[in-house]
């Protein structure tokens, strides 16, 4: 049996898997702010995966931590999780000692690619053979899979697909280019040029512009258009069968890819080349509430446990 | 011993390796025109090797074949080599009987990636863990290498930055949309918005813009801006180490390096995050004449043969 945990700027996702990938308890817990209450957190879900999950914990084999953040493969430590207040944390050096198992940690946007694509694989009747996870939150990022197996690069910027100048006249991005795809589509970005304080910004200006509202019309258009925009950026360097969007912003669900395959379709309309792509039968969403992250998170931790699974295991065992 | 050849829109370049990777013997025909006369180049420059380079033709093992056009991996055939005359050809089922051994085809801009990378690791103290060959011909496309081993993708569309927009008021490209790299920065484009005559149009566009000519500045700078684009996708999807420039465009030289480097840095000025990629550093020209896409091919041949080396054994044999 694995635990994994996404631990997300406001709440953390745990669960327990076991070996034919089965979730055997899932809970959710608000997230501490700082180190020390970031890691207070994972070891408190573990122990709420026992007490409340009924989960055995003394059969529990591995851990793995998903968090926002830069994660240097195998490290165990995040740098610049800034959405948690941490600058630097050795969770797995702090937490392996406290939970008596091989803790891994990764990036929250790998860990959820790796976990979209077993969640895929157990629900579609073939996985894809490679697929990109778009992670739609604050900031703009995406994870790629082939064959089961996590793209991590070279130095730690693969699917950094956010920074992606798609327009020189385009809004200046926190990042100080000009028309990055996160400039149009971030969360965050698209918050702050609405100006406007809410629980979720980005419903509030597809609502607006739904009732005709000039800005939240542009600020709509220009956050399909982001989205689009990384779709095919994905498809045509790495060619991922798939794209799965994910995080934040996808609540908006069926509203959000309606403008989205608009865009797409636009293109095609315009460029046979792009037609022959179909992109808009590869997007798809991922359902609210998908444990993609956590169970991504479970996967990364197991592959710490040398006489563990692989995710083939989770998959298909 | 294995023999790779790189057909061209005009030239054929064929070369034979052993094992070790010493290149045996190198010869260069004019391609001809039409899937018939493209068979023959391909055995006459077989021919050639044994008659004019002085290889040993009955210790050849496998022929692998790198040409400009879609090909399906593992298939032997070329579909839509527009610039050779072919709709369709089964190169591999035609020519292996007459070779009397196995022959591989491969897209010629996959197969330079992988001869690029082969190239690196023999001169360089130690292989990129991954690189992109990024190809500046009529077109533009990228091959992608990873621990050696060609990224595929899903549906052939892998490496096909030229055709990612990055500016919604660009030049139109032939695809249909505008402002793809590629209506940047592709030979062709260039050539005909130039629309004079000459061997090497974008030469003149580089002089015509030293002389202060309005319309050669602004397609000058234009390429710079699609190259530099293309890098900056390559680095921020794939996250290769480094990119490696090749193609007609690039007999340019240090003209075309100084642009791009000037264009990397300006995006480095405006943006931290950009400077802490580097890309500057990770840009490299293959030089002129190199052997990269035979090479490449006699990689793909041998991969062909079961019971050969793979490129691995070419590298380090």
């Amino acid at each position: 049996m694995k635990v994994g945990l996404d631990v997300g700027g406001t709440k953390t996702d745990a669960l327990a898997v076991d070996d034919s990938g089965t979730i055997l308890g899932r809970v959710r817990l608000p997230t501490g702010w700082g180190p020390d209450a970031v890691a207070r957190t994972v070891l408190d879900a573990v122990a709420a995966l026992g007490d409340e999950a009924g989960v055995a914990l003394d059969r529990v084999r591995s851990v793995g931590i998903g968090i926002p953040g830069q994660v240097e493969p195998g490290s165990g430590r995040v740098v610049h999780a800034v959405n948690l207040g941490v600058d630097a944390l050795d969770l797995a050096a702090m937490l392996a000692p406290e939970l008596g198992v091989p803790v891994q940690v990764e990036n929250d946007v790998k860990a959820a690619a790796l976990g979209a694509h077993a969640l895929h694989a157990r629900h579609g009747a073939s996985a894809p053979a490679s697929m990109a996870y778009l992670n739609l939150g604050t900031g703009i990022a995406a994870g790629i899979v082939s064959n089961g197996v996590l793209w991590r690069g070279a130095r730690g910027t693969a699917g950094e697909v956010g920074h992606i100048s798609v327009d020189p006249n385009g809004p200046r991005c926190r990042c100080g280019q000009r028309g990055c795809i996160e400039a149009f589509a971030g969360g965050g970005a698209v918050a702050e040029r609405w100006g406007r304080r809410s629980a979720l910004p980005v419903r509030d200006v597809f609502d607006a512009a739904d009732a005709g509202d000039p800005v939240a019309r542009e600020l709509r258009a220009g956050l399909a258009r982001g989205v689009a925009a990384a779709v095919r950026v994905l498809v045509l360097t790495a060619d991922v069968d798939i794209v799965v969007l994910g995080g934040g912003v996808t609540a908006l669900g069926d509203r959000l890819m309606t403008d989205v395959a608009a865009e797409l379709s636009a293109s095609a309309e315009a460029s046979p080349f792009m037609r022959s792509l179909h992109l808009t039968d590869r997007v798809e969403l991922l359902p609210p509430g998908s444990p993609a992250a956590a169970l991504g998170a479970a996967i990364v931790g197991a592959q710490g446990d040398a006489t563990f699974d692989t995710e083939e295991a989770l998959v298909h065992g």
